[in-house]
């Protein structure tokens, strides 16, 4: 199968009718049909497939206990109504890679192997990149099995009734040891390639990013009798902090974003009793991103006093910078050409999460439009060639003689 | 019964064991069981029980068809995790203001009635006084037909499930025609009673109100990796039009609600494709009205226009300016003395609606905090005593000798 043939055998798994993007969640039907499609794929190229004990799917080039392999692949997940692009963009491109090394005549050195990581996007559980988490021993069985999804059904469950052993999920540190080098290729899901005119990039670093969750509690009342000098509405902090977090970011060079929210008790006609807002920021260095969240912490505490509203902040998440290795990273623009731009992210990855175990590198292919889990995300086709040509001169460089 | 022995026969139906609150929804169990209990109250005191074709009940002294009755009451449904007071209070105090009459051996000369209205909050179908809109002929059969819950179980399957005939439905101009005057007893939703020192007051309007749908529609983008610059976040102006109607709300002595939010995707790392919130306004008369609502419109259009964000406003409902009947709030000002306070009141009710067919009235009882809608609620028992007293002062004036 050609890249075209892949990407077209995979488009209609989990696209939903109405608003044309991918729900593709973790252990669902449709993530099984992204399984089986891996690993038709997978043998179909007379490779060796297996899948490791937290559910990540791998197929293997050479012999898998050898050592110093050299390891590419991505996910098939996506976010509610995601793109096409983040995630499946990396694994197509693995396979489409692999068969432009064969078309070469190139000769393996070193083990291969294509991956496909479960529950990257978290769409299901609330926790991003569970596959490789658990692998990399970043999260414990124990925090796993207390994962629900939103009607209850817990992950062990979801696993189980997916037909995977939820007794065997933890750290697989004798699996992440044989892994010489790891690289994902993924959509950029910015404008940095687009603004520099370049179809491919390295990446740099993933930025320092966390979640803040923001309680304002006021008190819930008629908000038709009650005048303004008796209220304390939430709704009025949150709605600062909002504008507070937006001045914090674009003072700073950094993003923050207020994108979810949940209102008690939510009616036309009642002053709220409680406004949770969530914020996610993130910033190139942690200095940066502690400025910006104490800037919007100081805020939102002003305006909380200012209207009688009670206000806790919990930091729900944080993941510190992560710098992919410089040998790597400085291998992949040598393979590449000195020209290739380097650029840091603010998306999380399971390359990130793998870099702690292994040495790690990131390719970026141009998005036109920055736009991202979304179904408008898209990525020419001229640029997805270009990104197969350069995963297959990285695998070429590291892996063959 | 006593009033003391009438309330707390009813405090535990629909009670809500976490939150304290009542949800006594239409055509619900806990609906059921409040219009037995007042029903039985009504059979109690030899009173003729009967239900109109509209579901509501009528507890009658005296001829029902012999004309220019006097009739009190309220109703006995409840907003999400409301107070004890909004409309039960109204309820037990015209069965005990009857009792009052009866000890102090007055001669009826008019035919006296009690009621409880259905579905006044319209806390299930999302439309608030739906018997007396019915009755009244302001709701037609064909719209409330069309009325369906969040489950998606319709006004009249509704209706059917709980034991009433949907068919019957509909504008009742005979019943109403036999009302010589309507008098509603309801706990203060606001704290001019208490700031003026009166245990009870007489309504003299119902401010002009409406609700206007705000939709945001921007565009959904990863919130780690768009740039500030690229983003078109409607969450930004909704942020600055919740902040303006305060403002307008404040400048004009009026008031504006955003008390509920729907958010799309709703999640912690994606900026929103939509923000739809609801605005609720309500002011002592509709000039001012206008120049809230065109304030905050306004202010709302120039921000979603500055973040690249599509804006469309829709008015939901809207209810004009009630002003109740002079001759008959006269009427109850020279029963209870001259020093009455007569308040003007942001809250619907079904004295409001009744008020467009029948000569009608309302009392307030004081609220120490004005707080309603929530299980904080209350009213001091003097307070309440002085409402049933004031109550029988006035079914005493209008209907006996």
């Amino acid at each position: 199968m050609t890249f075209h043939e892949m990407w077209a055998d995979l488009a209609p798994i989990g696209r939903h009718a109405d608003s044309g993007g991918y729900r593709r969640y973790a252990w669902t039907g449709a993530d099984a049909d992204c399984r089986a499609w891996f690993r038709a794929q997978a043998e179909a190229r007379g490779l060796a497939y297996e899948t490791d004990r937290n559910g990540n799917q791998w197929a293997w080039l050479g012999d898998p206990l050898a050592g110093d392999a050299v390891v590419t692949g991505s996910h098939l997940d996506s976010v509610p109504d995601g793109g096409a692009f983040d995630g499946p963009l990396g694994v197509v491109s693995s396979f489409a890679a692999l068969d432009e090394l064969r078309a070469r005549g190139v000769e393996f050195t070193r083990p291969l192997a294509i991956t496909n990581f479960g529950d990257e996007e978290g769409a299901r559980f609330g926790l991003a990149c569970v596959g490789s988490r658990l692998a990399a021993g970043q999260l414990t069985k124990e925090k796993a099995y207390a994962l629900r999804d939103a009607d209850g059904i817990s992950l062990p469950e979801a696993m189980a009734a997916a037909g995977y052993d939820p007794e065997a999920i933890g750290a697989d540190p004798e699996r992440l040891a044989r892994i010489g080098a790891f690289v994902e290729l993924h959509v950029e899901q910015g404008r940095a390639l687009d603004l520099s005119g370049d179809a491919v990039g390295v990446a740099s670093s993933i930025w320092p990013h966390g979640r803040w969750r923001y309680d304002f509690a006021g008190e819930a009342n008629h908000a038709g009798t009650t005048r303004i000098a008796d209220r304390r509405d939430p709704m009025l902090p949150y709605a600062e902090t909002v504008l507070a977090a937006r001045r914090e970011a674009e003072l700073a060079g950094a993003v923050a974003t207020f994108g979810k929210i949940a209102v008690e008790p939510n009616g036309v006609n009642a002053i709220p009793s409680l406004v949770r807002g969530w914020l996610d920021a993130r910033a190139a260095d942690e200095v940066t991103l502690d400025q910006v969240i104490g800037g919007v912490r100081q805020a939102a505490l002003a305006h909380a006093e200012r209207h009688g509203v009670e206000l806790a902040v919990t930091r729900e998440s944080f993941t510190p910078v992560v710098e992919f290795q410089h040998a790597l990273r400085d291998e992949l623009t040598r393979i590449l050409g000195e020209k290739t731009p380097v650029l840091g992210t603010g998306a999380g990855h399971d390359a990130g999460i793998l870099s702690a175990s292994v040495p790690t590198a990131m390719l970026f292919v141009r998005n036109p439009t920055g736009i991202s889990h979304s179904p408008a995300e898209h990525a020419a086709e001229d640029d997805c060639t270009a990104g197969v040509l350069a995963l297959a001169d990285v695998l070429e460089g590291l892996a063959c003689r």
